[in-house]
């Protein structure tokens, strides 16, 4: 695959902080890819692991392993083993034996219980991983752990991404300063719930096991779960989050700590999106004034996996009948006599009604902008969500139509 | 628009038979195209009529008046005047006002009372309806009617489907033959619920009201709504059905007279997925094995919509991975160990894994074909269903992201 660079991708992978407590390494095992990594290998010497996980009710045996070891982690050194080129997802029993080899691999070479290794996989779902090469690989991994080995991890988790995606912040806070660096891979199936999207957020703030459970599943419902690209959703959706102490800082019942979280995880997600299959554009759905926050959310989904919504973007036709449509369907309280639409600043529609100075010509050349904020006011209740999307364009068509992903 | 037909369509509009007592006329009005017909009128010297409309909460002006008037028919002479061209939804008080000036204008011109004028409107959504074009055309219309002229009604309905559409039965029944005839318009927006089609079935066969709207009803659900072209779902779509008794044959309880509406309405419903918009295969999802047909629909339907098993259809590639990744998502119950999939008579997967005898080759063979079945079997239950799409191809993008439709 020699895909082009997404138009919408940030100019350079970020310089992320080196988080304390925790080492990466990559390395080409050939799962299914040739001449490119394809495992990252990162090693907590001490941490509290939270994570949140797609709801596909054929989701991966890697994603059930970790939602079992989740359920019953105690702290402690640990690992986190990820491939890509194969999803180890609709492999059955032999699936389930291939995460357990990796994983006792990983405990061997490492010195750490099983119960600490976490594995993901992405990639082509119904093979089975030829999980030996993985296994194999782990004592060189071992031997090449580097605290500044983030970036080629992210490069290594890539499937059809055209970018590696990284994001950090760094907070002050009473008792110190603690650092956030995250990495995610994601391109399409991106919705609704996470969808194909792997995400590793390491910290090295101190906070028990159950608030930063809280903490990550409250705000990837407020940004990972708030994103799509094609409506489908993957069967290895994984987000895992590390938190070593190494800074000494308890950020227990910090909101300036949750604040700069949801600002990585808002990042990561919208790179996901600015690298959506075949994207040109980036579109911000504004719902506000709906009968619930369920509503709008509804509403904004409605709107961003609407193929002829994503159709028209591309063709930067200020169609908004295509939003009216979308607002119908979707299933949401709402009344047409109230109904305001705005593409940027320009209201287009008001009062269930195309608004009085309504200028094509201005609505047109608003539509040419790399990145659009489409608003929709229902003009019943309180309820506000905003989601993000791309266009859908010919670039869908040739990734999907023709690569076996 | 210069578009070609689609690859699916039937060789040649089929021979309709007359149905006594309903007679057609299509005139170009000029709602918004140039050099074709725009209005079509049929009238029905003595009629019951029936019908079914989308669920969309911005439902069109005339929608909302069909159903109005729907709810309190007593039978009698009565009107369909339908436009292509716009579709007069969200266009507030003044769309009203337009159904009501239509409705008077076919009242008066044809001696009806305006309570039995129904009309329907497709095309661009949110532009007034320049509906005083299509109330000075009636007389002529009037003039013009012929028993004979459904096919050209059919053209005159047309948006930006690529041929008309029509299908017919012959019923022969203890008390004599009734004939069945119908006509559709819909290429895209075609789920779920019918989403932009228009429907118009007549039959000369004599039924009570509440035994049509019934019947119409059931058979809708298993025809119109089981199909899908991209998810998105119309504010006009509308099936009006109108007996006029003329044969003087009575039809109720005869389940042959059911049998053979169901597969009027399927042949139409299908003929509605072979023109979706840029579709070059017909593909049919038939689901088995749910915990219940409500699950089985809604499989079959997270299939059929998804954009990445329409878009590996498209690619001619037996990506059956995919097809888990959409039974997955759906929602419904699934046991990842119990699911099998087939593509044609080639099983792909079962008990939750590849297929041991499994043939990449012979897969891919058969993918090539233009008319496809997949079969997904979840091993749970008796539930079932199918339903109809399309695959996404360059096509759909090329008529949606430039067509303001």
């Amino acid at each position: 695959m020699a895909t082009k660079i997404s138009p919408l991708a940030p100019a350079a992978f970020p310089d992320l902080p080196v988080i304390g407590g925790v080492r990466f390494a990559s390395a080409a095992a050939g799962v299914r890819y040739k001449g490119r990594t394809d495992v990252m290998l990162a090693v907590l010497e001490n941490a509290t692991v939270a994570g949140t996980f797609t709801r596909s009710a054929t989701r991966s045996a890697p994603v059930r392993d970790c939602q079992s070891k989740m359920a019953q982690d105690e702290g402690g050194p640990a690992a986190f083993v990820i491939n890509s080129g194969n999803s180890n997802a609709f492999t059955g029993r032999v699936g389930e034996e291939a995460v357990a080899g990796i994983c006792a691999a990983a405990a061997q070479a490492l010195g750490l219980p099983e119960g600490r290794v976490f594995t993901s996989s992405t990639g082509v779902i119904g093979e089975p991983l030829p999980w030996e090469r993985i296994a194999e690989a782990l004592p060189s991994l071992r031997d090449a752990l580097d605290a500044g080995g983030i970036e080629a991890a992210a490069r290594a988790i890539m499937t059809t991404d055209t970018f590696p995606k990284g994001a950090s912040a760094e907070v002050r806070l009473p008792g110190g300063t603690v650092r956030i660096a995250g990495i995610a891979k994601g391109s399409g199936m991106i919705a609704p719930d996470m969808a194909t999207m792997l995400v590793y957020v390491f910290t090295d703030a101190r906070i028990g096991r159950a608030e930063l459970q809280d903490m990550v599943s409250a705000v990837t419902d407020r940004t990972f779960n708030r994103i799509t690209v094609d409506s489908d959703t993957s069967t290895s959706d994984t987000l895992l989050m590390a938190a070593t102490g190494a800074s000494g800082v308890d950020v227990g019942g910090e909101p300036a700590f949750a604040a700069a979280l949801e600002r990585v995880f808002l990042d990561l997600a919208l790179q996901v999106v600015r690298d959506g299959e075949g994207a040109t554009k980036l579109v911000e759905v504004r719902v506000t004034g709906a009968a619930s926050e369920a509503d709008a959310h509804r509403v904004g989904m409605a709107i961003a996996n609407s193929p002829l919504v994503k159709t028209a973007i591309a063709g930067e036709d200020a169609n908004w009948g295509r939003i009216v449509m979308a607002v119908g369907k979707s299933g949401a309280e709402a009344d047409r006599d109230r109904l305001a639409i705005r593409f940027g600043d320009i209201t287009v529609a008001r009062d269930g009604f195309r608004a009085p100075d309504y200028s094509e010509e201005a609505a047109s050349a608003y539509m040419k902008r790399q990145e659009l904020v489409i608003g929709v006011d229902l003009g019943i209740g309180d309820g506000a969500a905003t989601v993000w999307t791309c266009d859908l364009t010919h670039g869908y068509i040739d990734i999907n139509a023709d690569y076996r992903s």
